[in-house]
């Protein structure tokens, strides 16, 4: 049998943001194995005699664990079928990817990964907020907001020393403690922030404030995720005419 | 007129990493402007009636100003122009985006930005490189190689100590200063490191090694770039079966 897997990056939301590529590998698959963050319209481009298992992960919620995820995609691609792992943004950031890459290699099935548009980047374009730009943001560096007891193990220091712009994905129900972090960590309480929540779709919510008003912008639009934290002076670029909301008194407090 | 111009990333060379957003508005275009750094098969997608503005840019080599680039955005689109900027990568990560953005809002010309698959997750897909692994990184970090005197302004010392992955584009030329600053900040000459050119064209060439090993196996491949820096035990990673070369002492001193 020629089974193998295809790991593919369905992109932030918008179905027009898969790539040629990700739709030729998903038209061509036998099987397909989607979490939660996938979009509808995106699934419709499957064949209609293709089998859809649907895994669940919301990725802070695993309703399948990793491993028999790992266990599923090799045993239908042994049985011989084209496989796809669909996810949402790209396989390889916070996607687990890896890890599929891993189990599928010491299982003897051929892979091929096959890139997304990650939310960092599918949301700067939205929202018109430049991860990089002259002057503002040499870099960029993308983690996760999720971690053991609500609380991400990272090197808060090194990262508010960085002044690239920052970009925590699933953060948002550690906005508070991520701004707290941030902030004693010596990063200025007035450093601009924004709150992408369901980036890229129909109705997606683009909120900017500063990073000490995170936890307060956050719950005034009882935002419940998928959302992205951008912390930098880039989001100063956010196109007017897409901001949701802005938090003036947090404003008011960045531009003295 | 109903002159505007999208920004549109390009990806980072395979044309079947094209969004299907991108495709939709190249095909559009009246107007397209290019850089270096877009392959022709890419070119191929613009209409035959179309004009093809090649602006020369290889981001070290500025054949036309930026300054100029955004005049010529302005003009076209105010003469009622459908104009897109294709540019390699993603418009908002080191594509000096930001800029056009802000020079066309200036100007009160419509503006979509269309992102693209940036070289980190493009090539990371391409050299099965994961650029987040559990248990190896928690998050990645993007930075140019680029800067004045051929040096790089950046905060070595935070980066050695973030422990994530470190992408750096365009550091080809500065390998060595690169490897020198990183591993006088603290990071263990022996880190994983690859070097990977053309990446995701059927030319790619993926070399593997040790952040020590950088400049040599930069000199062995006698690469020219475009070329993409990753550092990090991510590198662990990269499909044996794609791998051009291994930089075998420097592996066995990683391997103590």
């Amino acid at each position: 049998a020629s089974g193998r897997v295809a790991l593919v990056g369905a992109g932030p939301g918008d179905p027009d943001l898969l790539t040629l590529r990700a739709l030729r590998v998903l038209q061509d698959a036998d099987v397909v194995v989607h979490d939660r963050l996938v979009d509808d319209r995106i699934l419709d481009y499957v064949r209609r005699d293709a089998r859809r298992i649907f895994v669940g992960k919301s990725r802070a919620d695993h309703t399948l664990p990793q491993e028999r995820i790992n266990a599923l995609l090799v045993a239908e691609a042994a049985a011989g079928h084209r496989v796809v792992r669909l996810k949402g943004g790209d396989p390889f950031v916070f996607g687990r990817g890896g890890e599929e890459v891993e189990a599928l290699r010491a299982a003897g099935i051929p892979v091929e990964v096959v890139p997304g548009i990650t939310a960092a980047l599918g949301c700067g374009a939205a929202a018109t907020i430049p991860v990089t730009h002259r002057g503002a943001a040499q870099g960029v560096t993308i983690v996760t907001g999720h971690g053991k007891d609500g609380e991400p193990d990272l090197d808060w220091e090194a990262l508010a020393r960085l002044k690239h712009t920052l970009v925590i994905y699933m953060g948002l129900s550690a906005a508070s403690r991520i701004a707290d972090r941030l902030t004693a960590a010596g990063l200025p309480a007035a450093t601009p922030a924004a709150l992408i929540e369901k980036g890229t779709r129909p109705d997606q919510v683009l909120a900017v404030g500063t990073l000490g008003g995170l936890p307060a912008l956050a719950a005034a639009h009882r935002m419940a995720g998928p959302a992205l934290i951008v912390v930098g002076e880039v989001v100063r670029l956010a196109d007017p005419a897409r901001i949701t909301a802005i938090a003036r008194p947090a404003l008011a407090v960045a531009a003295e």
